[in-house]
C-alpha cells in the first residue's frame, strides 16, 4: 500500500465530465489498495473569470477580497470530485484548502505555506476515505483565506507529500509530460524520461512554463519526487527528482520566450551605483528583469540592457526614462521585436565548450545573437523574433537530436 | 448612529453592475454615520446553477459535499461587494459564514443555527468597517461547512440581527414589498405597510413566498423587527414585527397555489390510526401534506383527502396506494387540476364569520369549493385550477378593495 498525492489541473477538470473520468482514474487507485489524497485545481478558466469579475467592481481588486473571491474556484472542484468518487462507490472527504491544515502568511495573493498540519488528513485517510483537497488555498492568521499564486496548486500537492511522506506525487496535466522542446514548434520533441529540479526550475523562467517555479523549490527542498504526465493518455511521464551531474544529459530541453522586451539605456555616466538605482526602481513596482547586460563603455560612459516582460514593457519604460534622466544618460531605446532562446541542461556544469557551440550552432543558422545569458545549467541568447524558430530549430538539433 | 442589517437577495446581486449599485446604497447609509451589516445571497441562478452542475457529476449530490459547493456561490458574492465598497472609499470586512460566527448543527443543506458569536463582526463595525457577511452558511461541528436550506440568507440576517442587537433589519428584494395580492394577477393589488409575523408565516404556506419560513419564525422567536422593501426603487415597504390582534385588518392579504394536487382514498374501513398509518409513511419519506380532509362516513368507511405538493404527485400516490391496499381502502385517486385559495389576517381572531364571507364570496363567482382548511389567522379554500384566478379576484375585492 503506497500513500499516492494527485494533482490535477483546470483543463482536466474544466467539465463534469471530464471530472467524472478523473474521479475514475483516481478510484482505479484506490482500488488497488492505495491511499490517495487528489489535490484539484479550478475548473477549466474559472480563475480567469472570477478576475475579470472582480475587475468590474474594482479599479484594482484588493488582496484579501481577491483571496477569498479565487477560493471559491477549488472548492466548486473539490466538492464535485468528492461528489463524483462517491458516485462511483468510494468514499470521498473535500476540504477547502484552509481547512486542510495548510497554514501560511498572510501575504495575500501569494502566501507562503508556514507548516501543513496533515493530522485531519492522516485520519481521513486510515479511515479508508479518498481525500479531496482544494490547491492554491491556505489559512493565514487570524483565519482570513489566503492564495499561494498562479500554480499555486502544484505548490499545495508537492508539500501535503512532503508532510505527509507520500511515496509518490503526481502532477496530472494536458501534455504527456516535460519535452525537449515545444512539440507544436518542434515536430521532432522527444518526452523527457527524468529531469532535475534545477532543470525544471531554469524551464520556468525560459518560457517553457510547466510549472509554478515555488512548488519546483518547495519540492527540491524537500526531496519530493515526483512526476508530471498526462490526465487523460497513458504514459509514465517526465520525474523529476535530484539527479547527480554525471547521470545528466548535456543539454536537456531547448525552448524560447516570445513574451520578452528589451530596454536599453545608452551612455549613463560610469559611477558606482548606476545599475543599482535603476533596478531597485523597477523593482519596487514589482517589475521582473530577466537578462541584464551591462558593457562598460569608452570615457567613463556604459551601455544597459536588460529584458522585461512585454506585459511589463510600457510601466518598466516609464520608470526607466525617469531613472535615466536623472542618472544623466543620454538616451533610453525600447525593443519588443526580441525573443529569448534557451538551453538548459544539468551536464553542463561539467561539459565545458557548450555555450561555443549553442552561439556557432546559431551562427550556423544566420541568426545573429544580441543579448547573451548564462547561469550553471542554463545559456540563454536574444534574437530578433523572426529568427526565433530557426534558433530554437538549430538549437534542438546540436543539441538533442544528435544525441 | 444605529446598527444596520441590511441583506441583498440573488436578483440584486444578478451582475456586476448591480452589486456597484447595491455597494453605493450601502456606501451611503453608512456614510450618514451609521454600522452597517451587509447580508449577500449568491448572484442570480448561481446556486441553480451549481446544483445542476452536482447532478451531472451524482445522481443524488450527498449533503456534505453539495454544502460546500453551494456556499461558493455566496462567497463570491462577498468578496464582489466588498471590494464594491472598498471601491468607493469605504472599508469592508468581508465574511464567509463559517467564519462569522455562525455555528449550526450538522444537518447538511439544511442545518439550524445554534449559536452566534458576533465577536469579529462587532470589532470590525467598531473599526468603522462595513461588514459583508455570506447568507446561507454556517460552520457545523469539526469545521464542516453547512447551509441553512432554500433562503437561508434571510434567517442569515434575522439572525444577526438578534445577535448584534440591531436597530434595523432590511431585506432587499426585487419587489417592494409584501402586497394583498400577486399585483401580477390582481392589478389592484396594495402594497401591505405593516404585516404580524403570524400573517408572513402563513403567507409562507400559500403560495405568496416572500420569504423563509424558518427565517419568520426566527425573527418572532427574538422578537426581530424587520423590513421587507425593494433594492432599486425607493420606498418604505411592508414592515414585519409583532402586531396585537385589534391593530390588525381582518384579512392583510389573499394568495393562490397553483402547485398543489389533491389525492383521496375512498372508503378505508374507518379503524383508530388508520390516518397516522398513511401519513406517517409519507412524512418518512420527507412528503410535505398540506390540507388534510376525512370525513367518517357510512358503515364505518371514511373518505380521506390530502393536498401535496405538485413535485410530489408521483411519488406520494405511489405511497398512497401502497398504504392503502394494506387499510384495505376501495379506491385512491389524484387530482393535478386544482388550486388553493388563502386569505390571511391576524384580525380574523376577534371578527367571527370571516369564513362565512369567503364561501359567499367565492359562491357569487360561481366558484365550487372542493376543500376547506382553517387556521386562526388563514382559510384556504382548494377549488378547480380554472377557477383559481376569478376566485383570487372576488377573495380581494371581497376582503380588500372594500377596506
Amino acid at each position: 500500500m503506497a500513500l499516492i498525492v494527485q494533482k490535477f489541473g483546470g483543463s482536466s477538470l474544466a467539465t463534469a465530465e471530464k471530472i467524472k473520468k478523473v474521479a475514475a482514474r483516481v478510484v482505479a487507485v484506490k482500488r488497488q489498495n492505495h491511499q490517495v489524497v487528489v489535490v484539484v485545481s479550478a475548473m477549466g478558466k474559472t480563475t480567469d473569470n472570477l478576475i475579470a469579475l472582480a475587475r468590474q467592481v474594482h479599479h484594482q481588486p484588493p488582496g484579501r477580497e481577491l483571496d477569498l473571491l479565487l477560493a471559491t474556484g477549488e472548492m466548486v472542484s473539490v466538492a464535485l470530485m468528492s461528489m463524483a468518487i462517491e458516485e462511483l462507490g468510494e468514499e470521498a472527504e473535500g476540504f477547502p484548502g484552509y481547512f486542510a491544515g495548510i497554514k501560511t502568511d498572510s501575504v495575500h495573493t501569494k502566501a507562503r505555506i508556514m507548516k501543513i498540519d496533515p493530522a485531519r488528513i492522516r485520519k481521513e485517510l486510515e479511515a479508508g476515505k479518498i481525500v479531496v483537497v482544494a490547491g492554491f488555498q491556505g489559512l493565514g492568521p487570524e483565519n482570513i483565506i489566503t492564495t499561494l499564486g498562479r500554480g499555486g496548486s502544484d505548490l499545495t500537492a508537492i508539500a501535503l507529500a512532503a508532510s505527509l511522506k507520500a511515496d509518490l506525487c503526481e502532477i496530472y496535466t494536458d501534455v504527456p509530460g516535460v519535452f525537449t522542446a515545444d512539440p507544436h514548434r518542434i515536430p521532432g520533441a522527444r518526452l523527457i524520461r527524468c529531469l532535475a529540479y534545477e532543470e525544471m526550475l531554469e524551464m520556468a523562467s525560459t518560457g517553457a512554463k510547466v510549472m509554478q517555479s515555488r512548488a519546483v523549490e518547495f519540492a527540491k527542498k524537500y526531496q519530493v519526487v515526483f512526476s508530471v504526465k498526462s490526465t487523460f493518455e497513458e504514459g509514465e511521464g517526465t520525474m523529476v527528482k535530484e539527479i547527480e551531474v554525471q547521470e545528466g544529459a548535456v543539454v536537456s530541453s531547448v525552448s524560447v520566450d516570445e513574451n520578452q522586451a528589451k530596454i536599453s539605456v545608452f551612455r549613463v555616466p560610469d559611477r558606482p551605483g548606476i545599475a543599482a538605482k535603476l533596478f531597485q526602481a523597477l523593482g519596487s513596482e514589482n517589475i521582473n528583469v530577466d537578462m541584464i547586460v551591462q558593457n562598460v563603455g569608452r570615457d567613463n560612459h556604459a551601455d544597459i540592457s536588460f529584458t522585461v516582460n512585454l506585459t511589463d514593457l510600457e510601466k518598466a519604460l516609464s520608470l526607466t526614462r525617469e531613472v535615466a534622466g536623472c542618472l544623466g544618460a543620454e538616451r533610453v531605446s525600447a525593443d519588443d521585436d526580441i525573443a529569448k532562446v534557451s538551453i538548459i541542461g544539468i551536464g553542463m556544469m561539467n561539459h565545458p565548450g557548450v555555450a561555443g557551440r549553442m552561439f556557432q550552432a546559431l551562427a550556423r543558422a544566420g541568426v545573429n545573437i544580441e543579448m547573451i545569458s548564462t547561469s550553471e545549467i542554463k545559456i540563454s541568447c536574444v534574437v530578433r523574433r523572426a529568427d526565433a524558430q530557426k534558433s530554437l530549430e538549430a538549437a534542438h538539433r546540436e543539441f538533442i537530436e544528435k544525441n
